[in-house]
């Protein structure tokens, strides 16, 4: 089965990208013991001051899928929606590679 | 001192993908026993069917720019190159989670 990955783009509220990147941070620290989910990192835009990118790996999308539903993720989404603006995602296959 | 990410997507010539995608991953084979690549994995596009998207992590933006340098480096820039019609960079500040 093909691994998922995906790169998704937060833009935060003016003023809120680093509260909403400590929220962020706190997911991915939740969802460490997620053996479904390889990879979790939340990055800063270098070029755009209201945006993050996190960069996803998944076992495979349903196990993406299914992540959603989990009550930490929800808490986390709960949280994280006001502070947002828009959302968009550039979903990817994952090969391989130092990382992985 | 900041780590350096990148999100890079290589555009390649018509009916090239494949190839250029395992010359990709040889690269990050080699790029295994270079400490400051954190990460390195090579994704086909789930949209674009000429696109492969590389997702960089480096200990610095310093250590990136060093690596262009390496000679494992440069003899995979010149076999893709001719394989390549385009690329792209969206460059990011990693701050941590899962895979770092």
């Amino acid at each position: 089965m093909s691994k998922y990955g995906a790169y998704v783009k937060f833009t935060a509220k003016s003023g809120e990208r680093e509260t909403l990147a400590d929220i962020l941070l706190e997911a991915a620290e939740a969802i460490r013991s997620v053996k479904e989910c390889e990879v979790y990192i939340i990055n800063l835009s270098a070029q755009e001051p209201d945006a993050i990118w996190v960069t996803e790996v998944w076992s495979s999308a349903e196990a993406h899928k299914a992540s959603l539903d989990l009550p930490d993720t929800k808490a986390a989404i709960a949280r994280a929606m006001p502070l947002i603006e828009g959302v968009e995602s550039i979903p990817v296959t994952p090969l391989g590679g130092k990382g992985l």
